[in-house]
């Protein structure tokens, strides 16, 4: 279990590199869909190693929930119960639990919850999230951090940041099993010296990589952007970081050259269902009219079952008539748009193009529709 | 184009052949997926490839109404509008034409009836839909029929039998399309004289193929069995029969006894989709507690993608939560699971053995759950 940065670029602060964990390899920088609860949305196992997906990210606080502790120690994991053979991600449930519809409370102890399958009374805290990753055996555990959305007064804030340190030290302690790596989240909104201070702080502990959290929530994308930068500023520049949740194709290849290694986002397969796709002249609404006849792939060189097999007009037809199988084929092709795009930032930083390729990205994502 | 016996079983009427079309050869008896507006529910069309789908049934007066002709035209036909590279039979709409909720009204010119998507009014003839099926490109073509629900009186099916016979002489006489096939259908509810008429008067004609429609529409099983016989007997042995319609493992397994060579429904994957799951020794609820930690498969001996990865144990998981992606999984199995039969059918009867496997089939059937 290693992070080791093979090549870094000499315009920007992107670089490439080899990422092990318990369950194989996986090259970096890279994007990991979400599977929520086993599966991804219209999206089977199958087919995300079909379009070579390294690893996926699931959530702790749901499998807790279900299928539950006693069900995944009986299967000696999740990895056995779903039977995916790569490196997963689980994510704590901070980012959930602070739902209106499942919150209750919260303090320095941790967080009650109500369980949005039976309305059942549950507490998560720092430790407990640990022991269920465990349980769980996910090759990349997250600590719980208190993330607060986007519109609350910097008070909340200061509250957040020093709680998600102090549950960040109590997670350290808590963490004993050594085929997992537990990574470091980075809280604070928008708040320069937030941003600062937590990174600075997260970045002592003995982290095995550090993530960015709290972001892509409703704030102005400026914001974001300086949030991300003043959060990095003060993290290891060789350890692996994880920019959480953020899955626009724009906001990962402007983030890719700031040093970040790992995106995670339902972006890609919700926008599908809503039959927005993605193309690197930007993304097309296909429910438009004008797409009825045209007969050509999304992307003619895309390498993804959908657009080896299927016209645009056809999958206008099946949109317009709200087929459940058009979601399948969208998301297919909206993940591995995410996969190649990523594959291809890897080979411009190793050949040393990486700006250019950026900007080209940047200025012909904008064009279409 | 061609239908050739290749062996007949010596203990049943059931036998096997070769049955040539215009886009490759289907081994009979074999079933076929419903693929109603262009993609099966849940299941793209590489999933029915994976699955070794030989052929599917799309909807003629479905793909009338959309994408519409102007755009079947333009692509020159619907195979490479869906890019479907094997045959493809195509039903009249005779079936769905008399859904309430479209039906307007019928007489012996044609059916009129609403589109579903805009309540613009249309009308069918036996001659329209013939040329609908030419501009689809199907490879074998359904004569639009007088198809009565199980709930009318004699007189109504007395009607619709002559109408039945009327129409096919007309549908014969508009065919010209000479790569594709023209198939006759039976009619006559489950009365016998009607039955027996309408088989002689649709046996005089030169149809490619004989189908029995007006079936498993809720008529008593028994009273379904003895119309599928009054219908066989009075049809050329040598030509090839396409029972419309039905689905069920069991209903299949006892009509090849009877000589039917082609099968199609929407039985299995609708079944699939509530979560109830094919299986040799019976069909089963997969909701059930009792499949919460079965950690096997469906079925130990299947093929299909789903079961070569996933346990009853993961599958109960997603069923419970609902999530979308399990209806893909079980309708690969519920589909594989007819493929499957269909060719372990054809190997018994290729060997001799066709009624032993036919008794044990369904005695097993019937023992779980």
């Amino acid at each position: 279990m290693s992070f080791t940065i093979t090549k870094k670029d000499k315009k920007t602060n992107a670089r490439i590199g080899i990422f092990k964990t318990n369950h194989g390899t996986i090259k970096t920088p890279f994007f990991m869909p979400v599977v929520t609860k086993g599966i991804a949305k219209f999206i089977t196992l199958d087919i995300l190693d079909d379009i070579k997906t390294q690893c996926f990210i699931s959530n702790c606080y749901l499998l807790y929930l279900k299928p539950g502790k006693e069900l995944l120690e009986k299967t000696k994991g999740y990895h056995n119960f779903i039977n995916w053979k790569k490196p997963i991600f689980t994510d704590s449930g901070g980012f959930q639990l602070k739902n209106p519809s499942f919150f209750i409370s919260m303090n320095d102890k941790g967080v009650w919850f109500k369980s949005p399958f039976d309305g059942s009374k549950h507490f998560m805290s720092p430790e407990k999230v640990i022991e269920m990753q465990n349980v769980i055996g996910s090759d990349i555990a997250m600590i719980l951090d208190d993330m607060q959305d986007a519109n609350l007064s910097r008070e909340a804030y200061e509250i957040a940041t020093d709680r998600t340190i102090a549950w960040a030290k109590r997670a350290i302690l808590a963490h004993k099993n050594k085929k997992q790596m537990l990574f470091g989240i980075v809280q604070g909104g928008v708040y320069k010296d937030l941003r600062e201070k937590c990174a600075k702080e997260i970045n002592k502990l003995p982290f095995d990589g550090l993530a960015i959290g709290g972001l892509a929530l409703g704030e102005p994308k400026e914001s974001m952007h300086k949030a991300i930068d003043y959060s990095l500023k003060h993290l290891d520049e060789e350890k692996i970081k994880y920019l959480m949740g953020l899955g626009s194709p724009e906001d990962i290849i402007v983030s890719i050259g700031k040093g970040v290694d790992c995106f995670d986002s339902i972006y890609p397969t919700k926008m599908a269902r809503h039959g927005f796709i993605f193309t690197r002249k930007g993304p097309i609404f296909l429910k438009k009219a004008k797409y009825k006849d045209v007969f050509e792939p999304i992307e003619k060189d895309c390498d993804c079952p959908t657009c080896k097999r299927h016209t645009l007009a056809y999958l206008h037809h099946l949109l317009r008539l709200d087929e459940p199988g058009v979601k399948i084929l969208l998301s297919i092709h909206n993940i591995r748009f995410l996969h190649r795009l990523l594959e291809d930032s890897r080979k411009e930083i190793e050949k040393g193009t990486f700006e250019s390729f950026q900007k080209k990205f940047l200025k012909e994502f904008k064009k279409r529709d």
